[in-house]
C-alpha cells in the first residue's frame, strides 16, 4: 500500500511564488535574496522552486498586464483554447513547469502577496481542503497568524494555489503598491519559514497541530455606494480604516459619504442579534476595480481533525530534501 | 500706471488641478465633490477652474501612460514639435485652455498631489518666485504646513505649476497609490482652502504674511545602493521610514542592505559638523524609477520680504470673484 502510493506520488518540491502581482514588490525583493543565498531558507531542509509569478507585470510595476494572474487558474479558463493573453499563458506555463505533474513537480504552492490593507501577517486559504487546513493550523500554532478562509465566492475564483494539492497565500500589509518596507519583508520571511517548517515536520511524520483552528470564514464582500456611472459616493469611514480583523457591530461606521454622513453596518446589512462580523481587506487598492471595498467574515473556531494531519503528512512524504549548499 | 497694468493683466481665475498623476485618487475624488457642490470651496469667493490633470491616466489608475505629466512643462519640451505623446499633448492642452494666456486664463495654479511618503499635509514650491514664496508663507502662517523648496535639480524639471505666474503643489501623505482615505481628503481640502483664503486676501490687498518663512531647501536626492543591473541592494531602513521632516544626523540609519547591515548617513554623505539635513519624500513609490529613495533638504528660516507680498497682491488683483451659487 505504501509502496503503491509512493509510486503514484513522485518526488516533489515546494513552489514558492513571489510577484504574482507585479506591483507587490516586497516578496520579489526577498526572492532575489533567497535565490542568491539559499541558506536564508535552508532551515527546513526542503527542495524549493523559487519563482517570480508574473515577470512581465513585475517589470512594469503593474498588478497585471491584461488579466489578474491570480484569477487565471480556473480549470475552465486554463483549458479554453480560445482564451489567451500574457497572464493566461503564464498560468499555463507555471503549471507545465512547476505544476503537480510538471517538469519540476511541486506538491505545495506558497504564494506571497502584500496588500494596502492592514492585514498584518496573515494567511488566506481557499476552500476546505484538509491539506490546506492542516498547513494553516500548523503555521497558526507556530506564529499565531490569522486565517482568512475564502470560499463560496463565485465572483472571485481561479486562484493560483488551488491548482496544487496543497497551497495557501501569505498576505502581509499594509504597504503601498510599488513600495518595499523592511518590516513587510521580515514578516514575509517569517511566515514562509513557518510554512516550510510545518511542511518539513509533515514530511518527517512529526506534524504537530493545535486542537483548534481559528478561521475567518468569508461571508461576502461590500462595495462602496456608487452612482449609476460607477463613481463612488462614499469612502471607507476613517474609523474603519486599518481595522482589519476587528469585529464590527451593527452600529459601527462603515462608509463616509460625500456630505460627511456616516453609513453604518446596520444601514447596509440587516443585523443578526448577537452575531458580529469581522472585516478583512479593507480598502485594498487593487480591489476597487473588483467592486470590493472590504470583505466580511465570521470568526469560527474549528476542531482540528486527525485526517487533516494524515493527509498533509501523506502529501509531504515525497518532498525532496534540499541539496546542501556550500556556505562561506 | 494701475490702469495700464490692469490692461496687461486681464481677469483671471485660479486653476485647481487634481489627478496630474492618475493613481493619486484622493484629490480627484474631492474634485468631483467640488464640481457638484461648488459651495464647498466658496468661502474665498474666487472664480476657480477645477480640472482633472490627466484624465486618461486617471481612467487607467496609472501615474501616467507614457511620460510623467508633471515633468512635461519644460518650455523646450512643450515647444518641441518632434516630441508628442498623450501627456505632452495634455500639457499643451492645459496651457491652451487654462494657461496664463489661455482661453479661460488662470493666474495661479494649485496642483493637488498625494504620496506614499509620510509628508503629512505639505507644500512644494519650485524655485524662488516672490509670488510663490508669498503664497507659501501665507498658507504656512494660517496652517503651519511645512514647505519643501525644490530648486537646482537638473534631473527633475518641467513641473506643471512653473508655467503659471504663481503656483505650488499641495502634497499629502502617506497614502497608497490607488487608495482613497478620508483624512487625506480632509487635509487636501484644508490646504486648498488655506491657499484660496490667502489668494482672496491678496486680491483684496489685505495679505498678511509672517515675519519668517520656514523652508526645507532641496540639497539633492539619494538613490538606493544598486547592483550593476539596477537591482536594489538595500531598502529604506525601518528607522527612517515615515520620518519625513525629521532631521538626520550623520550616525542615523539610512538603508538596510540584504545582509541586514545598516548604512548610515555618514556612510553615504560626508558629514558637515553641526549641520543636519532633513529628509523628504522617503520611499515614495513613484520615485523608484527616477532613482530617488529620498531627498535631503536644509531647514532654513527666511525673512519674508515686503516685495513678495506686493507681487502676489499685484498678481491677485485681477482674480475674478466667484459667480454666486444658488444653494439648497
Amino acid at each position: 500500500m505504501t509502496a503503491a502510493m509512493t509510486a503514484t506520488r513522485p518526488e516533489a518540491a515546494v513552489l514558492v511564488v513571489a510577484g504574482t502581482h507585479g506591483n507587490e514588490r516586497n516578496a520579489p525583493w526577498m526572492l532575489q535574496q533567497w535565490q542568491l543565498h539559499p541558506a536564508a531558507l535552508a532551515d527546513a531542509g526542503l527542495d524549493l522552486q523559487l519563482v517570480l509569478g508574473n515577470p512581465r507585470a513585475h517589470a512594469c510595476n503593474r498588478r497585471y498586464l491584461e488579466r489578474d494572474l491570480n484569477r487565471c487558474f480556473a480549470p475552465a479558463l486554463l483549458s479554453d483554447a480560445d482564451v489567451s493573453g500574457p497572464e493566461l499563458e503564464r498560468a499555463r506555463e507555471l503549471l507545465v513547469l512547476h505544476g503537480p505533474e510538471g517538469r519540476q513537480p511541486c506538491a505545495v504552492a506558497l504564494d506571497l502577496h502584500s496588500t494596502t490593507s492592514a492585514m498584518g501577517n496573515s494567511l488566506v486559504v481557499y476552500g476546505r481542503r484538509p491539506t490546506d487546513l492542516a498547513l494553516a493550523a500548523a503555521i497558526q500554532a507556530r506564529l499565531g497568524l490569522p486565517v482568512y478562509l475564502h470560499e463560496a465566492d463565485a465572483e472571485q475564483s481561479g486562484f493560483l494555489v488551488e491548482r496544487w494539492p496543497c497551497g495557501l497565500v501569505i498576505e502581509v500589509g499594509p504597504v503601498p503598491q510599488g513600495v518595499i518596507q523592511a518590516p513587510i519583508c521580515r514578516q514575509t520571511q517569517l511566515a514562509l519559514e513557518g510554512a516550510l517548517g510545518a511542511l518539513a515536520a509533515a514530511r518527517a511524520g512529526r506534524l504537530r497541530l493545535p486542537e483548534q483552528l481559528l478561521v475567518h470564514r468569508h461571508l461576502g464582500s461590500l462595495d462602496l455606494p456608487r452612482a449609476s456611472d460607477g463613481t463612488p459616493l462614499a469612502c471607507i469611514h476613517p474609523q474603519l480604516q486599518h481595522r482589519d480583523w476587528h469585529p464590527l457591530r451593527p452600529e459601527d461606521p462603515l462608509f463616509l459619504d460625500r456630505s460627511g454622513s456616516t453609513l453604518r453596518l446596520r444601514d447596509v446589512l440587516p443585523a443578526e442579534p448577537g452575531v458580529s462580523v469581522v472585516p478583512v481587506f479593507i480598502n485594498e487598492a487593487a480591489y476597487g476595480e473588483k467592486g470590493i471595498a472590504l470583505s466580511l467574515t465570521r470568526r469560527e473556531s474549528w476542531p482540528v481533525q486527525e485526517a487533516w494531519r494524515a493527509e498533509l503528512e501523506r502529501l509531504a512524504a515525497p518532498l525532496v530534501p534540499a541539496v546542501p549548499q556550500s556556505t562561506g
